[in-house]
């Protein structure tokens, strides 16, 4: 028995300009920035997307053939959801510290990642 | 003075295996698939994202060469909101009945769509 979640909305942007895609999508969007206390590469949008428990928006700097928008599934146990994801037609890409990068049947990257927000479980899917 | 909200995630799935891509999707965040009774090219999943108001993430079917996950902005007043986005820098690529298709700074592809839900304009920024 294990829970996950949509937990993110990933803009990547490229490297090369990202603080200009990063203010972008900042004013697009009407939230402000909130940068990562332990480092550059990633900022995220203040405020969750739709409400409590609900994904927020983070920006990752990336090389330019990465750019894309992707989503995070947030779970409290990365193997089994792997395993779950895997199971409906997903197939690991790429082990990267403690998440993993997926390719859905479509064709989109997306990642399993464990939990990293204090209020996981909230809009978590228990699957048996 | 007008408004606008992220409103959807979308993924474009390639049309020569999108009932794979759209079922993979239904499974994986949880949420039942809900067939747009007007077509076949979109098909959406069951909820909002993270509650009221929250943007809902919709499938759609497209040409395998567009495969993306983009953004959607909703807006009570379109070309009002093209114009704000213009000045952050995104630029128009195409015009396609109702809605505009942009390029962020970042080098992403979104929409900016008319009011399409009801609820509108919850959880949407007010724009001087």
């Amino acid at each position: 028995m294990h829970r996950s979640r949509l937990s993110t909305v990933v803009i990547d942007c490229p490297e090369s300009d990202s603080e200009r895609g990063f203010e972008f999508w900042s004013q697009a969007l009407g939230r402000d920035l909130l940068p990562d206390p332990n480092g550059t590469r990633y900022t995220s949008l203040r405020g969750r997307v739709g409400g409590d428990g609900g994904p927020i928006v983070l920006m990752q700097r990336v090389s330019a053939a990465e750019r894309a928008v992707h989503l995070d599934i947030e779970t409290n146990d990365v193997e089994a959801e792997v395993t779950r994801l895997e199971k409906l037609g997903a197939r690991v890409k790429a082990r990267i510290r403690n998440h993993v990068v997926m390719e859905a049947p479509s064709g989109h990257p997306f990642c399993v990642v464990p939990v990293h927000r204090p209020d996981f479980p909230a809009r978590a899917t228990e699957w048996p």
